[in-house]
């Protein structure tokens, strides 16, 4: 595909393009990641999640002029499942990353719900393999919200920042939402505010308390005031401590193969949700099965089973 | 199954355990469902969503006193995907229920992203269901925020209302985040602040914009503060006027039968991921693709595609 030539060759457009194709789901999406695919591996990917407000996006902000400096180059990939209505405050924290606009060093997109269709997480994926492809360094891709879409997008990251403040609860807050199993770093932001000393010690308390982990990595509490580029430093040098740490062992590889797993499975349930809402609604058997259910004549779970036990529904499933 | 019996026999108890048991997606779920679905289908389902903070919780709080006062019974599940961070504000709204705890004609079930392993939109559907077939006569689902999930649990129901704030800008937040699509009564809440009467012409003038509905149906807007109690009665109103409409035409029926095919969908796509991910992780035909394409052998789009051709691969499926 002559897009995809283009984006290999350095076509910030055509790696725009690109993206807007893959985040509608396209029917091209599967002809241009095949393309792109073994262009990719290369990068490496930061997750950044945390609740909103913890400031994700200063730490981004700042984390991106601290590799320019190292003369790295950065895609981000901003993803807010609750956009619009929380939208505006992403775009409003991405006004102050201008700088890194002008810089061709920088890629930066912004995802949300509307468009994606449910697949938000394919498509966020997707999108960081086109910036992997294209020839990003590093890749930090922001979430806002600790939803399962946040939870599936971070499963795609080498190593995860998690971000919380210093408000009283939020280091509880933090393990009830699964953020201690998949946090490689934690950062207590605003630290100049009360309190920011006793969270960083509850974190590391309960750490203490988690199971065990497969590495002998234990994720360190940071304290930073990103706002005024406290911590940033420290922030960087524990990211690349875990990748060096990934990357001796042979973990780097095996989380990956297990992320390709992931992909792989949601890749063939994305097919699987086009074909059986095409087919539920045609005349074959899966059809039959919706009116008898419609109908009350059998319950769906019932229904699903017989469907999942049956070769000839299968097939029909088979046959584009 | 007795639990099952003992729900239908109006046992409390016995009906937050089901609860449970559907939520954490155990086995028993397709046989609980099985023997709940003949009872169900009676219970009318509000949906009411909007923005954190648009008072949500305050209109359904008072709803049920409404409805408590016309002597009928009522079901409530709060539903938070971004639980447990924005937890603690709908567990503190809950606060404000607790006369409702005490009345045996109310059961209000919150649920949150912990424990329903991504299926967070089916595990809701399924407690709906259970409050149907309990013999509730109405069941009102909140949900926060406009994410994919949200919309998901919305669409299981008979009449949406959609509750926004006289913020600046958030009737078009509304239309982009899809709500202008999903909503049959909207409620300009908090109508004491300025800027009510504006946000109230806005929705009217997109709403007008929107594309015609199947029913002859306008949503209304409503303006409301539920806090001392105005606009509960219009909103009452305004839903039972949508019944009567639903129910008047033939567009209940045909409403509720897409639901029961989204449904069906779902249960067999909750299914095949299941049995995808074993053997993914076994030694068939679908573990060898993964493989191939954890060599970087092959991309996933292509191997989604051949697996999904290969009827031996389907069959490895069928199998159990």
């Amino acid at each position: 595909m002559e897009l995809v030539d283009r984006m290999l060759a350095g076509d910030q457009i055509a790696l725009a393009k690109l993206m807007t194709i893959v985040e509608n789901r396209s029917t091209d999406v599967a002809a241009i990641m095949k393309q792109v695919y073994p262009r990719t591996g290369r990068a490496y990917k930061i997750g950044i999640t945390g609740p909103p407000g913890a400031g994700k996006s200063t730490i981004v902000d700042r984390l991106t002029a601290l590799l320019r400096a190292e003369g790295c180059t950065v895609g981000i990939v901003a993803v807010d499942p609750t956009s619009p209505f929380s939208g505006g405050a992403l775009l409003g924290d991405r006004i102050r990353m201008q700088q890194h606009y002008l810089d061709r060093g920088v890629f930066i997109r912004s995802m949300g719900t509307r468009g994606s269709h449910g697949g938000l997480a394919r498509a966020t994926k997707d999108v960081i393999r086109l910036l992997d492809a294209f020839g990003k360094d590093y890749i930090l891709v922001e979430t806002v919200g600790v939803g399962q879409t946040e939870l599936d997008i971070m499963s795609a990251s080498d190593t995860v920042v998690v971000v919380i403040v210093p408000e009283s609860g939020d280091a509880i807050q933090a393990m009830k939402a699964g953020l201690m199993e998949i946090a490689d770093v934690f950062v207590v932001n605003k630290a100049d505010r009360g309190g920011a000393e006793r969270v960083k010690a509850e974190l590391e308390t309960m750490l203490r308390m988690s199971p065990p982990r497969k590495l002998s990595w234990e994720p360190p509490v940071i304290l930073a005031e990103a706002e005024r580029g406290n911590g940033i430093q420290e922030i960087y040098e524990a990211i690349n401590r875990h990748r060096r740490e990934l990357e001796a062992s042979s973990k780097l590889r095996e989380q990956r193969q297990e992320q390709e797993k992931t992909e792989l499975i949601e890749i063939i349930e994305e097919l699987i949700h086009e074909r059986l809402t095409a087919r539920a609604s045609s005349d074959g058997l899966l059809a039959k099965y919706v009116v008898r259910v419609q109908r009350g004549e059998l319950d769906p779970y019932t229904a699903a089973n017989e469907i999942l036990s049956s070769e000839k529904v299968l097939s029909e499933l088979v046959a584009r």
